[in-house]
């Protein structure tokens, strides 16, 4: 093995042990002690093999959005390929929004890292991680230009955006219980209407 | 001044203080210490007249909830009592999006503190708490009522606060810049376009 190898595979160490960490206990425990402990190597040699602390959250969150990225993957494709017709469509846009739930729900502490998370101020997030971000937009595009065949893709775009932290918002007060207490069945529920609702509206702008 | 007064004067200033320290530094700098240096006491009389810093905190968020409502009830009330048409209504949900995210850009620490506050494990929220959200959900379930004349109070209920979360979720998202930079025009656009078509959603559920 040579140094290259080893500190590729100390830094996989060092972002597996962060994962594990952010899962038991949530962002607020990550300790750079605790990871080096896992991984089996001194506190100094973590900045050998990575920035910081925010480089090795970045490399878990990317690595949840990738999970993110293959459970919609599934719920997309549920009816094989793009949506047929409107209705569709949104039973389409209502299995992704309750595959995000699901998604959420199952690993909660790995799913609210990645929106906790801020770097300090100066300090972007690399190109890799907007990749990803946008290819969960693509999974609500798609459906998206069956309801709104009218739509330019630049026009779609911030559309699938809007609809993913509308979801967003109803799940993450939902599992909060920050307007109280909702069962997951009760979201289901919730995200099912809401996402019905707009389906019909953005096929009926025409009745206008 | 008597002692029930001294100590009434002794929370309000607190409060204010925490009100204050939050708005400057957020959530995650609150100190007792410097609460108490602000209202000129002691730390340890802090614990006289609050259980706790939660509760301190709980009071501020309570006025943010009351401020939050005056604004969504001008909002709301912009074209003078309960809207008379479904599209009347759907312009009240829009406006009332758009006091929801003014006042959250205008007041950004003090309003992530409402959604960022978790309290220990065992303690519950005040029911006055949740009576100050009953009170702005009511604000949405007005226009909701108009849309769907069909649904019960006790099924119009989930639905504002599925409404409320949706919107929240893209105020939430927006501001803190999480899916990339977005201006306070563009969310204006966004929350305008998901609120027309769910107005108009939830009326042409008759279509079907």
């Amino acid at each position: 093995m040579n140094t290259a190898e080893r500190r590729q595979n100390l830094r996989e160490a060092l972002v597996a042990a962060a994962g594990r960490a952010i899962e038991a206990r949530g962002l607020a425990g990550l300790k750079a002690r605790d990871l080096a402990a896992e991984a089996g190597c001194a506190v100094g040699a973590i900045y050998n093999v990575a920035a910081d602390l925010d480089d090795l959250i970045l490399a878990v969150n990317e690595r949840t959005l990738a999970a993110l990225g293959a459970a919609l993957a599934e719920a997309g494709s549920g009816a094989g390929g793009a949506p047929a017709d409107a209705e569709s469509a949104t039973a389409q846009l209502v299995r992704l929004a309750h595959a995000y739930l699901h998604f959420a729900a199952a690993q909660k502490r790995r799913w609210r890292a990645v929106f906790d998370h801020h770097l300090p101020e100066g300090k972007a997030v690399p190109e890799t991680y907007h990749d990803r971000q946008r290819q969960l937009f693509a999974f609500i595009e798609q459906p998206l230009a069956v309801l709104r065949p009218d739509l330019a893709p630049d026009a779609l775009a911030p559309l699938a955006r809007s609809l993913f932290s509308a979801v967003h918002g109803i799940v993450a007060l939902g599992l909060e219980e920050k307007l109280g207490a909702v069962s997951l069945s009760d979201l289901e529920e919730q995200t099912s209407a809401i996402l019905t609702a707009l389906g019909r509206g953005l096929t009926a702008r025409g009745l206008e």
